[in-house]
């Protein structure tokens, strides 16, 4: 489908939309020139498509950005981050002019790349090409497992969509290949992608390493795709995104635009990508949009009162909503209540008390332990909704006796194929949505290929003669080693420290408790490189590990060869206590195969 | 363009032909049964299509695996290794019957995933999906630079092919759409991808988590694609693989298969993947192919006979290239020296004579000191080749004066377009072709997005009062510290420790050297996490890191106020010095953005 400019004359309203359009131009290219760095020409090209979504479509409430039931909008492009603060400042979220003018300063709401949490209207961070794409799937998602979950016969309470404006890069990247194919398979047709086709990238023309034919792409994934022609035609933009609102697959809307639009100079090459447009283009530019090139950081009324329109009806759709969710907490009173708790983020009372205990000693594999506490957790948590990359059987991530997430039904089970990154990525997007918990399992060698979607924080007796430190499956050798080592006569200490970062997130008092500084003497477990460990055993200590790439045997003749036996930590343990030994102790046995030569 | 069976009455070559198919998928089924891990129905399944390719397309000679212009054979799918294994032992190269019996045994070279440099005929390390797919697109550029390079009018000794088999999986990870875009992009017609299309994953049918049209999509990448109905059809798949030879463009065949084809009880179902079939399920299975039961890794003489061929047939085709490149050594006797080098991977005796070399507290960004000596090395190796992902104008990897690699030229600066994941396995693949070396840039923080396809192995001043150790853009704020520290008579040494691995790789007195043990005042500086620096700084030092998400600000300033100062390095080296300081230390700013919540 492809979708022309319309003739017609310049209306009033139209002054009002060219007016507008070129304000969100004018203030990315003054807050760029003001940082000296950042990106001008993306939100140069993409103010046309942007203002249509947000002024016609997005169905939002800037003075109340936390509405549950508002449309997401993710700037997929983080890079072309004064496009949203714009959006933001102009329609009336709670961030000021003052804050544009300070973009990337330190200490201020606008960063060089969004960050949710930190600005109002920012629903997701975004920056490093492809999270945000990935990110959208998961919103819509979300937004399909809870209407499934709440929505009742003429209640109609979770009813939103998901918008995002994606870049050239987004689309090479391979996490947007494998979240798009998925977004396919489901079906999520309330998930609307503007795509920015402006035939630039950092290196140069797109065309340099890029000549697939992309919307073909998006067919071959099952969605519904457009082109508009122009990117300045804002009835043509309005079009493409009516018809994907009425389209029941997922949308892609190529937008053809030209980067750094107006600039005399710079518009249509990689020039206007990454870099300020100096002062003389800068001026220059404002000419060409026949503005006063001696304005900086200039709002004309008409341009913000025509933008601020959003702010009443935006409490127009909330007052409008809330209505109808008293409507429907008259006739559904628990399922509002546990809406209300899901969409506060509270867990219920009693949500840990049925998870099983095991003594110490007891035999069980990690993956089956995880396995017993996610269906405990299943029934007690409702919001929690995962899966693994094509390796449920292996990882045991299923909620038993809960249905698939399928384009037919929106189950708590979600079949992610063998993409994980997307599965990263997608399950950001499901946390960010809110009212739902995400969990996503692979193998810990796959997750490498997860590791631009992982971003992880920690929020938060007798005196032994050797401590044993170790976590999973090696904690059952430190027990082992332990009996071993006390029908000898040692004293020892098994500390299971299965995350770095929560342990050195405790106070010193505890830490000094579970690893007494004086008792110098430790030993770690664990099949991987020693790195990393040092800070936890010391200069004393010794960290039994693998420094080189791994071999092909049965598990248990594997460990062995490799030290990880109870013999061999004892035989380590009693090295450390006599002070012959220390550091790194990496068994390399012979007749294993070398690692591949890159 | 589909193929579909021909019928044909039973020949005594097409009984030899079953006999010999047959026999992959016995060996391989009682290698897994014997190891009693492993995937037993992928081989099952591939095995004709491996055969046609096998003993009718590939150009290998199994007594010289290392014949520089043999065609390459990638099993990007490395769980079925055994369907690789026996191939190679059947065809006659260095791998015998007991290694086959010793499949997954330790110390044996047939590991569960096939290992490069391990065994012979063995061309890349593959198993995490997608990764193989990466490296025979790699090879296909390889060949095709080699070949741009070295041949000569009446003179093709650069003269192969790329072949790979592929897996569901495969074609649902990223890395394999950014490098499936790429090879189109670069028309690598001499790329051929046999796709085995089972309908099977891990977890059960592929339709539960993938839908997409995957021909469609490679159309849409430039690909010619081909579809075979029935895996079992041989001569369909001999003319789909010629046609592919003759299409200028790569090629992906879709070869319909069933997984554990034969397995009365299994084929067809996720329980054929991943785990031996059973004793009783490898006595049907042989039965319904018409075998004896009691017969475990029986190889007929006949179908040994068939494939040995392979031995002969090779020596000829070695003995007629190297007719071939007699004749261009004479005619073209520098050109063949220097391909004779760059086969060999030696470098040139003054390779690094022209390097460029500066005065210590010299001011260069490091981008720039790395612009600079690709260009030396550029001239001195004219094997090296790479580029970046979309940032060569800021990680300014281009050498200079080099065409781009593209479609109609196979020049040395290479645009990998927003595809850090395939630049990765494209690197590996460009290693592994030989008479190449690649180098690859992107920005550390994109790193991640290429990890699955990084694997790094170390193959190999008067007493300070303090040592400073950093790397990188750090090095200077070490540097600046120690002209302050020592003006307080403090006697100050500064360490550049750009690659732990490699330091940790040397000898005992080599790093004792550099980090004297009884100096333990020492302070580590980067902007980035402290793991990993414990080993070097020791109990007694601090480290100046980063323990929290970034900021947004102009860089000097960012990096003051997290403590990356001339003045804070001091601070904290007195502080060191003096006892009162020790261990990370990371200041946290005020009125910094948040981390994200996931």
């Amino acid at each position: 489908m492809t979708i022309t400019a319309k003739n017609g004359r310049a209306t009033g309203s139209q002054l009002d939309e060219q007016l507008a359009i070129d304000t969100i131009r004018t203030l990315s290219i003054d807050a760029v020139q003001a940082a000296n760095s950042g990106h001008p020409g993306a939100p140069m090209g993409m103010a046309p498509m942007a203002y249509v979504l947000w002024t016609r479509f997005l169905r939002h409430s800037p003075t109340q950005p936390s509405w549950p039931d508002r449309d997401r909008f993710v700037l997929s492009a983080g890079h072309a981050s004064m496009l949203l603060y714009s959006l933001l400042y102009l329609t009336g979220y709670d961030l000021s002019l003052d804050e544009i003018r300070h973009f990337r300063q330190y200490g201020s709401r606008t960063p060089g790349h969004p960050e949710f949490g930190l600005t109002p209207g920012v629903e997701a961070t975004t920056g490093p090409l492809g999270q945000g794409f990935a990110n959208a799937v998961g919103m819509a998602m979300a937004e399909r497992r809870l209407a499934a979950e709440f929505d009742r016969p003429g209640h109609q309470i979770v009813d939103h969509r998901t918008y995002c404006i994606c870049s050239d890069g987004d689309l090479q990247e391979g996490i947007t290949a494998e979240a798009a194919s998925l977004a396919g398979h489901l079906r999520l047709g309330r998930l609307i992608v503007l795509y920015d086709d402006n035939q630039v990238q950092l290196d140069g023309p797109t065309a340099w390493a890029w000549s697939e034919d992309v919307l073909g792409r998006f067919d071959a994934y099952g969605w519904h795709t457009a082109r508009v022609e122009d990117g300045n035609d804002t009835e043509a933009i309005a079009a493409a995104v009516g018809a994907a609102r009425d389209d029941p697959r997922p949308s892609l809307i190529a937008v053809r635009t030209v980067i750094g639009y107006g600039s005399p100079n710079r518009a249509g090459t990689q020039k206007a990508h990454g870099q300020p447009l100096g002062a003389d283009e800068v001026r220059l530019t404002k000419q060409a949009y026949g503005w006063d090139p001696d304005l900086d950081f200039h709002v004309p009324e008409d341009a913000l009162g025509h933008f601020r329109r959003a702010v009443p009806h935006g409490e127009e759709l909330v007052a409008e909503w809330q209505a109808r969710f008293e409507r429907y907490a008259a006739e559904y009173p628990a399922e509002a209540n546990e809406l209300r708790r899901r969409l506060a983020g509270r867990l219920p009372p009693a949500w840990a008390d049925e998870l099983p205990a095991y003594d110490a000693g007891t035999e069980l594999a990690t993956r089956n332990a995880s396995q017993n506490a996610l269906q405990v957790l299943g029934r007690s948590l409702p919001e929690l909704i995962g899966g693994a990359a094509d390796l449920s059987e292996s990882n045991l991530t299923d909620i038993r006796g809960e249905p698939d997430f399928s384009a037919d039904e929106a189950g708590r089970n979600i079949r992610f194929g063998v993409r994980e990154h997307a599965m990263g990525g997608i399950g950001n997007g499901l946390a960010y949505h809110g009212g739902l918990i995400p969990y996503l399992g692979t193998f810990l060698n796959f997750s490498d290929y997860m590791r631009g979607a992982v971003r992880a924080e920690a929020d938060s007796g007798a005196i032994p003669d050797l401590i044993l430190i170790a976590t999973g499956s090696e904690l059952q050798l430190a027990v082992s080693a332990r009996v071993e080592l006390e029908s000898e006569g040692i004293r020892v200490r098994v500390v299971s420290l299965p995350c770095w970062e929560l342990f050195a997130a405790q106070p010193q008092a505890y830490r000094d408790e579970v690893l007494p500084p004086d008792i110098g003497k430790r030993v770690s477990i664990e099949a991987g490189v020693a790195q990393g460990w040092e800070r936890w055993v010391g200069p004393d200590g010794a960290m039994i590990c693998v420094e080189r790439f791994g071999a092909s045997a049965p598990g248990v003749h594997i460990f062995a060869q490799f030290g990880f036996s109870a013999e061999h930590v004892c035989e380590v343990a009693r090295g450390v206590l006599t002070g012959k030994l220390r550091g790194v102790v990496a068994p390399v046995p012979d007749h294993v195969a070398p690692g591949d030569p890159t």
